[in-house]
């Protein structure tokens, strides 16, 4: 990637920052939401409907493609963009963090990590080179260095030998990347909840050099506040011309709250899966459809949605969906819900380029603790 | 419904015909083929794609929706069709089957039958006119008269017995239902594989008087042949200025070969059903999706479709789906098979409108029985 043109910031407001990521596949607009598409597709979604949503790119899990279908497989089968019909830019993780989550059976050594599949028991070899070498059989636009999630609670001494290999697996990712018109690739900050750590994370990161930075080992376990006390010490640490991406975040106080601290890209399955299981989340905060409360409810899931999956269902049916297992009600709720993480990016895209993020962070935060108003009639609130 | 209006044939080809059924909201090509909607939903499929594929109308199931989410709460909420975001006709069945199919404890009487729900085991009792008040509650636009769906295989004496009963119930059904300017009762031929009997449910019902005429108590084992044997029988015996409909029907070639006899609506779950268990209708056949041969195959699911499902994904990627339980497998296959049966029956309409239908019908079959070539990469048919 040509770094110059790589990340452009149009405007600032506070820390916040709006602008582009411009990758061979297209634009990203900035702060940007990415729906994950696990294993080659976003759950319960068509590619139109997420790309119609807003969504400018799309984050996959190299450890799930490595596993299933296989990388060599994607690659023969022309890519993952032409593989899940997906054409705009694809960012891919490391495989690093579900490796350790999912995964039977790991050695960590210094040269990576050895696994078995949770799939069928086989065994792998995830070292920073290899899975380097895997994103790009995925085509992936957006690459990820090779970390180690640090767990929370981590001492001092367990953060920062944990970083320090991160460290130089990032290093040994950013040399098997070399340097690829069109792509990029990401390290990622580590050093759990100590500021001495995270600051030295950047250092070393900053002097590898990377077209941008993630910043991890975040929502895991340690609660907004520590995740806001990481994010206000390692932002203004990280390059301005770059982009600045946290990863796995989040509930969409999260998010307002990261954007406003200077963070530009999130990936999450809280929209998606929440959607799954029955969980909206609307301008008066997330609601649970499979309680009875809803089972005749004939307001739309969020009348500030013009989301088709809001604008011509009701709550009532939705209800009903759920009741019933019927696949129609998980594919209208993730829907809604993308839809519902794309529209508050673009508020933010707006605000912070008139310079009014903060007020619209205090209004959006206001609706979302309010919640909504009970259904007057008395019989909707029993089934 | 206005009788004279109700029904048209524009075309008949040897006992083929095409035409159109005139409901209040809107009308239906003939033959048609109705999708199953069992709880309110196409399993799997957005109501705008299932309109899209071509689909006049829908197929609701009296007995699971008067279960959940029950048939006083559907009119409460506004009718079926605002319910589920259907705006064009639905003809529902008289929960008959399905109480016999699916419910416990089953206690059937002259005056009806009283089951349990299979659902959380709530008494429930059947009878024509309750069926007919439920229909009516779902605002439904085709009805079906309650009957007894007899069992195969069956005596001579329990095929009577049993046909005597449903035609009691037919009476009934009719007296229930008076008329209803815009919707339309339908009573339903029993008599297993009798000719005598078929003969006489005929007579019984064309002396009560019905706006259409379903053919019962097929697709339940006896196969294709004593199918086809029954319709030769029925068919004749129906009025041609009413419309002929066989229930639970079935395979493309049992539904080309039911047209030829004269019958104008299907009603099958087998598209949206094989959908989402990994089988696809193709011009040459079906073929099964979780088979290791399409792991690699890039080529579209059926080349002769128009159906996005088809033109944008390989197989190898529908394979890559199912085999990785992605609910996008299922629904990408679901909404493949409905287009290619709703394909089928729009050429089955421009054939018999061209005088053509034996020719369609034969090359039809051909196709189906051909089979498609291999792949011919060797790689192509090992995982």
């Amino acid at each position: 990637m040509t770094l110059s043109s790589f990340f452009s910031v149009a405007a600032v407001d506070g820390a916040a920052r709006t602008g582009l990521v411009q990758t061979a596949r297209g634009a990203i607009r900035t702060p940007a939401f990415m729906p994950v598409g696990t294993q080659g597709a976003v759950k319960a979604m068509l590619p139109d409907h997420v790309a119609a949503t807003g969504a400018d790119i799309l984050l996959g899990n190299t450890y799930h493609l490595m596993l299933r279908p296989g990388a060599e497989r994607v690659a023969r089968l022309g890519g993952l963009h032409a593989f899940m019909n997906w054409r705009r830019p694809i960012l891919t993780d490391s495989g690093g963090f579900q490796v350790m989550s999912l995964a039977k059976l790991r050695k960590m050594t210094e040269e990576g990590v050895r696994f078995r599949s949770h799939i069928d028991g086989s065994e792998h070899m995830l070292t920073p080179e290899r899975s380097i070498e895997i994103q790009g059989l995925l085509g992936s636009d957006i690459q990820m260095a090779l970390d180690e999630c640090t767990p929370f609670p981590a001492t001092h001494d367990q953060a920062r030998t944990s970083m320090e290999l991160s460290m130089r697996w990032a290093l040994r990712s950013r040399e098997a990347f070399g340097a690829q018109e069109g792509h990029a690739l990401f390290g990622i900050v580590q050093g759990s909840t100590y500021e001495d750590l995270r600051s030295r994370s950047v250092g070393a990161l900053i002097k590898i050099g990377f077209d941008g930075y993630a910043v991890g080992g975040l929502a895991v376990g340690e609660g907004q506040a520590k995740m806001f006390d990481v994010l206000d010490i390692a932002c203004p640490l990280l390059p301005n011309d770059k982009p600045r991406y946290l990863m796995g975040v989040g509930k969409p106080l999260d998010i307002v709250g990261a954007v406003r601290r200077g963070i530009d890209m999130f990936d999450c399955v809280v929209p998606t899966r929440s959607g799954r299981h029955g969980q909206a989340f609307t301008k008066y905060g997330p609601i649970n459809l499979t309680n009875a409360r809803y089972a005749e409810d004939l307001r739309p899931l969020d009348a500030a949605s013009t989301c088709p999956a809001s604008t011509e269902y009701s709550r009532a049916y939705l209800h009903h969906l759920f009741k019933a297992k019927e696949y129609l009600g998980p594919m209208l709720l993730t829907w809604h819900n993308l839809h519902f993480y794309q529209e508050m990016m673009a508020c933010m895209r707006a605000a912070i380029a008139e310079q009014r993020m903060d007020a619209y962070a205090a209004a959006f935060e206001a609706d979302q603790e309010l919640g909504e108003a009970e259904d007057p009639r008395p019989e909707a609130n029993q089934e």
